[in-house]
């Protein structure tokens, strides 16, 4: 096993970093290594916001659910679908662009495009014995998001990127088993399969945390995403995209 | 620099490889390498399918347009959003999970989450001295890929990614600057702005093209990019998309 897959096995998200500010070079390290990612058809169709200002990232923690580590850590990237410099190219090349632009393939191809970035970005960084978290709740209101950093329509911010220093050292968390994950030529979807893989991750991850609580927690991965379906989150989604012109076509 | 960035940083798709398989151990790194990706609240909205039959490899590469590297590399594998084993979930813990899987923001965390875990798998692949390419190509035709790879509802086949020894070296091709992809606490929107850095870059890829065609070919970025969003390619999506159960709430 070579040092990049060692690096890529053991990620664990950070939640806790030392007061430590990456330098600019750090910084510039993790955006080449975000653009050098596959992009579909060199689209190119995202913008990575570094947000410094401490009264921004007061405000992003706030919108992610109070998170201390989006306030406190080496630096917040936010990662943005971004099709906005296409709408300018349009006008540039007098081309007809709009119908692409408001297209469900193309809201696919940005999010696809900014993910793979963002990947690129904190193998990078884990690379680097710097830790990351994602930090998702910044869609708890995209609205809000939106006008913090000031972004124009076409323009999505999809998540957080907190990076820094680790102060903490987490355990690597189960997830499914290869097995189950991986199918050869066809998906396999009875349904008696599925229940019973369901309940072999069920005792890992229920195994994984009695130990670490002395028994006090014995949550199943169905249990855990069955109650967080239930909730409901961020049912505005759809009306926010389209707002944004995404995904209307 | 380290040796993980300096991967990261050599990219550059591979669309002719040897006619070596990859090992069986070889899989199982690529895909535990994408499972140890960052997933949203450890939802693991994905799954992997690899294709060896050679029929299926046919079709797959007729519906991308005939790519013959679709056919011919070291292992095939497509990457699928899913949440069908959360439908299982809901079933099995009698929780009220529909509207929370058909939202756009489940649509949105399946999408990051399966980019997030390819792009671990790429990174992966080619600090194994393997090559790959992806096929945003498959989205010709998802409707055929579904039934290529017997997907049910809520599995959306969203790209696939060809991996081998390469038998080809290309060069990395010239990203937008950094200094355009990367803003500092808003975003910078104003027009001006925009068309002067969009026409620098064109500039570079005019060189660039230039250079490697004895002049022949002298594109800009902005040309492609019109040409392409004029293009209206696979505007059948959203329909796809709702029919699979996704993005409709």
């Amino acid at each position: 096993m070579n040092s990049t897959i060692e690096t890529i096995l053991a990620h664990k998200s950070v939640r806790k970093f030392k007061d430590e500010k990456l330098s600019g070079e750090q910084i510039e390290t993790l955006v080449k290594s975000a653009q050098a990612a596959s992009t579909s058809s060199m689209i190119q169709a995202y913008t990575i916001i570094g947000v410094t200002d401490p009264d921004k990232k007061a405000e992003l923690a706030a919108i992610a659910g109070n998170q201390s580590y989006v306030e406190k850590n080496g630096h917040f990237f936010v990662f943005c679908a971004d099709l906005y410099r296409h709408e300018v190219i349009g006008e540039k090349e007098g081309a007809e662009v709009t119908d692409s632009l408001e297209s469900t393939e193309k809201f696919m191809v940005a999010l696809i495009d900014a993910a793979l970035a963002a990947q690129n970005a904190s193998v990078a960084a884990e690379s680097m014995g710097l830790g990351i978290c994602y930090i998702g709740g910044i869609r708890n209101d995209l609205n809000a998001v939106s006008e913090v950093l000031q972004v124009p329509d076409r323009v999505i911010p999809l998540f957080g990127l907190a990076v820094g220093v680790p102060a903490e050292d987490n355990e690597v968390k189960p997830r499914r088993p290869s097995a189950h994950v991986y199918h050869e030529n066809t998906y396999r979807s009875d349904k008696e399969t599925v229940r019973r893989e369901l309940e072999e991750y069920d005792r890992t991850v229920s195994e994984y945390y009695q130990e670490r609580t002395s028994g006090r927690r014995t949550d199943t991965w169905s249990a855990q995403m069955a109650r967080m379906l239930e909730g409901k989150k961020r049912m505005y989604m759809k009306e926010f995209i389209e707002k944004k012109k995404y995904d209307l076509k």
